[in-house]
């Protein structure tokens, strides 16, 4: 088959290789119909991920259809049409039991699994893909839900909902603050109306982003750039600050402008990845009565995430901004890397 | 009447000054019989929290007789034995609403209250103490609870129960540690069990605290003078860290020996009072699904810490050191600032 | 002033009694700009409540102006546009603490207060009322928040998220059956979406309800006259019931159709008001891990649904069918008593 | 092997069957080492469930060691010590996921498992038994655990602690009214200090019984035989109830005790099974804010409560009252049967 292989840092390519086989009982062969680009998979390409190695398959998005099934899975034929949870678990040891998939003790080859696809394993932006685990890893898709609009919860609306809103601990009439209005950024904003947020504060550089936070749900825009964005976040609450501010960037400013909006009492939601240290401010936050949460998504939601994707109530297929065919992948990832200029959030690659 | 009047930095005497009086009509009188001193009340001394002035009456827990009410107060009788929370709070506004009595908005001179007591108005120090909203700020005492047993839940019990405790999420089973054993370590370490945790581990320097610590709880004590102290502490869980672990010394690296500490999945729960920042290291931390907590007790917990303590189920007297004439008082001040060869943890001043 | 006041069963009059005057230093009196009837008020007009005796003034919801205060409130001044709680509280008694504002323990001459008003005391359906425990009991309304749109929030609208929705914990995703679309199970359909109901079932016998249901945010309405109603529901689940049901009606066999809907996991939340004892099957439904709620409301979530309210969020406005003065009451409790011809959902008066 | 087989109502026989054999890839085979007899069996054996057919080996509880396994099984190994969960289940349904392995949705013969050992298919009450769904069903015993000690965790201790403990929503502070100390009631009372409550009351008829739950953690008994039973639990509390009361007989009476000794936002916790419907006045308790909940064990907690027994922190052995030889499995059924006389709580039987 042809895969998206990693070579070393900057180097990639659309090339032949072996057919992936069942390894273990649990294991089930998908042929990928439709694939996507994540940010990390960038940060793979730069080097920024030594876990990852030459030969790598890369990717841990994507919608399939089933091809052969270990002998020990049960709730998944030939023939189904799936969903890949970016999130290989096992269901059935310590941390699974707690719903904690992102940290699954299932051996994999390695001690420990979770995120694999991609990283440690084979990924998803190639013709077919091994999922381990499958019974807990693949999500049967209803038929009317097309893959464009299933592909965005292999990671994304999942890492949005269950890393901002749910960590963040929105409930009804609070005011959200998400800073970063990319492709996560903007999935909490689509989300966060789930548990009844009154307000929905986008905040980022870009008008372009911020025009689309509008359309998947936020009740204000504010462009960081200004210089009293601060103080427009602020007017918009009862003065002591926002009840929620969700950290969608991944690095340390952003980070301290979330401690800096949160209200006593409040909650900082972390979802962005971090490449260094942050200051915390403790000898003023120390006394504010504030959570700070960070994790790495469990996609324990992806099957109800499913259910209102299939009913319409989620606008998931807003956040694709260009697609491909999967031979032209090489194109794609040329479009997502370049996204100040082409305006990509999401690129969707299908056969 | 006398009271321990601070003069600036490094100054305080135990001097004659005015009787208190009822103010606002939600105001109460209470004969001061018994009080202690916090850490908090030597910070002040030194000179580090400005917003307390010259010629302010320290302190902030106490146990007392009710003298004089004022006409709204409607729960609290002259004859009333009562414990006076270190927190005052009206009940009534959007931060008491949501049990947030630390950040109450209530007006009282300044704008919002909490801690006030000792800081921003005339505190227990003294033979007499004028408190704010009564009704909501005191606590009636039974019969049979000795002044000695009551006193901890001005303070020291409901911070290390609601901050260390419950910020920390602790639930049966689990395993906590606990970074510090002074007081409030002390107090967390008492009362994890009303969780059902099922390790508690002591982290100090000082054996004697240490012992304390076994006493009022412990199941394991560690000394983090050793060199494999961590590796001691991670070798009491399944190998991947503790499932809580509790700051309660206030420096950037106690901070940091509970991040270090707990397991993915698991909480960080800062109950010491920080003067400077601390480094977070986020990008190790990002993936690990953990809370950090931190904030000013409220005593919402106050009335069912008092019930236990009522039934003797709270080791309350155990971190009584020293007694002292409240007269005696800078006797007291001499001991509890000399804590390193006194052993000093709680020194009690009583008519 | 003038009161509608209740003269044993079956009678009642608009007539001239003395204005109510400030009795405790907690207490408020407010002008009544806008009142309404609540199905209680029928209830105890037929003599079902015998708690309320001859002579008393009717009515708990309302807006209104103050015009004099006591002299222990604190947040309420004169001019002050009022929004009424039906549930009068002191807000420090230890069930005010847990937020069982219903459950007061305050004194009011009686033992124990919550719904005193057109009850214990006199009510709202007059020119002006006495209210107890203002700073809690009273809420300020913004100035654009039309007396209209405020007034449901007395009531009605937190019953129906308090106890239907919160009690009947909805949450992202669920399907919420309510059966009995009347004002309260109207309420319950508005605010489901706080917690992210993916599908709301009104069920009622009249269409003319439904359609209302439909309007302020069911998704799908089922005719519980219809052979196959049940059927109809379980359709639409995954074949084992729904996840929350909510009794909104007060009669067994309501109550019966809850239990026989919900699934395994589910929960029956009742907020009907009931006058005979049900049959619970216990035999069959120990097994099916559920649980039952059921109570008076607290209103302790009335400030959040008026924000949402002055936000436009809820859909308060649409409840009111009938518009009187406030001096032609007798002919709004010949509308209201007479629903089944005139449809009348809530009927509104104003001076 | 040998096995107790039924033959219908009224008869049983230790008799030789075919040995279990693997019949799924998930499948285990256990050589049964220690087992025991629940109320549950014996009410299979008066007729009462008619599900478990003629033919069937009972038992549902156990401990053993792994003889065989399935070719899908992952994380047990032939040779493993291993606790018997009364409550099989696949761990990725849909029910699984929120925890309610007890109504598994996995098909095994029959659509959804759950409790099928002993009742859908043949149980531990034999020299050997097939385990479905091993990875999720058994749990490895640590070596210092007797099988004594473990032998109750297999459905007594998680029923009370689920069902009763944590259903009932027990916190610190709270009083615990346990209706029945029979073995269940004891596994309630043995595990509310979990939740650290304050006061946990028995109220049985049997004084051994009520000797036997002073034993295990109850701070206060009642004999339900006395006239003032109800008096005496309600002078425990401020007058108004019990903030939990659980069920742990199955009769109407015993649940009608329970609703009328809730307090105002109190719960009730059946845990009995039931053979009837009970009659519930709604119309006093609507008013309440209570909840009832009901349902069968999950088990969930099984892994959390091994470890606490592994620690010493659980009275598991105390329950145990009487052991027999495996072979001697008749004679353990007459003790059991006739508990009235022979004071049997847990009858052990071994290898």
């Amino acid at each position: 088959m042809k895969a998206l292989v990693y070579h070393g840092p900057g180097k990639k390519a659309w090339e032949e290789v072996p057919d992936p086989q069942i390894q273990l009982p649990t294991d089930v062969i998908v042929r990928v119909d439709t694939t996507t680009i994540c940010g990390t998979d960038l940060h793979i390409l730069k080097g920024d991920v030594p876990a990852v190695t030459e030969g790598r398959i890369l990717g841990h998005e994507g919608v399939g259809t089933v091809t052969e099934i270990g002998p020990a899975v049960s709730t998944i034929e030939v023939g189904d049409r799936v969903l890949i949870s970016c999130i290989c678990s096992c269901g059935s040891c310590s941390y699974c039991h707690q719903g904690l998939y992102a940290h699954c003790l299932a051996d994999e080859g390695a001690s420990g699994i979770g995120w694999i696809l991609g990283h440690l394993i084979d990924g998803t932006q190639a013709e077919m893909v091994r999922i381990p685990f499958a019974d807990n890893s693949l999500y049967r898709l209803p038929e009317h839900v097309p893959d464009e609009a299933a592909l965005l919860l292999s990671d994304i609306f999942p890492t949005g909902f269950e890393m901002g809103v749910q960590y963040g601990q929105v409930k009804p009439g609070v005011t959200v603050a998400v800073v970063g209005a990319g492709p996560v950024g903007l999935a909490v904003i689509a989300t966060a109306g789930l548990y009844g947020a009154a307000q929905i504060v986008a905040i980022d550089l870009d008008e372009n982003r911020l025009d689309l936070a509008k359309q998947v749900g936020a009740t204000h825009c504010i462009n960081s750039g200004t210089a009293d964005w601060k103080q427009q976040v602020i007017a918009l609450t009862d003065g002591y600050g926002v009840d929620v501010a969700v950290e969608a960037v991944g690095v340390p400013a952003t980070f301290t402008m979330c401690t800096d909006l949160v209200r006593p009492g409040g909650h900082v939601a972390n979802v962005g990845v971090h490449g260094t240290s942050v200051q915390l401010d403790l000898q003023n936050l120390w006394i504010q009565n504030i959570t700070i949460s960070m994790g790495l998504v469990n996609t324990t939601t992806l099957p109800m995430l499913l259910k209102l994707v299939a009913q319409g109530k989620l606008p998931a297929t807003e956040l694709v901004t260009h697609r491909f065919e999967l031979d032209d992948i090489t194109s794609a990832y040329e479009t997502f890397g370049n996204a100040a200029e082409t305006h990509a959030l999401k690129v969707m690659m299908s056969r």
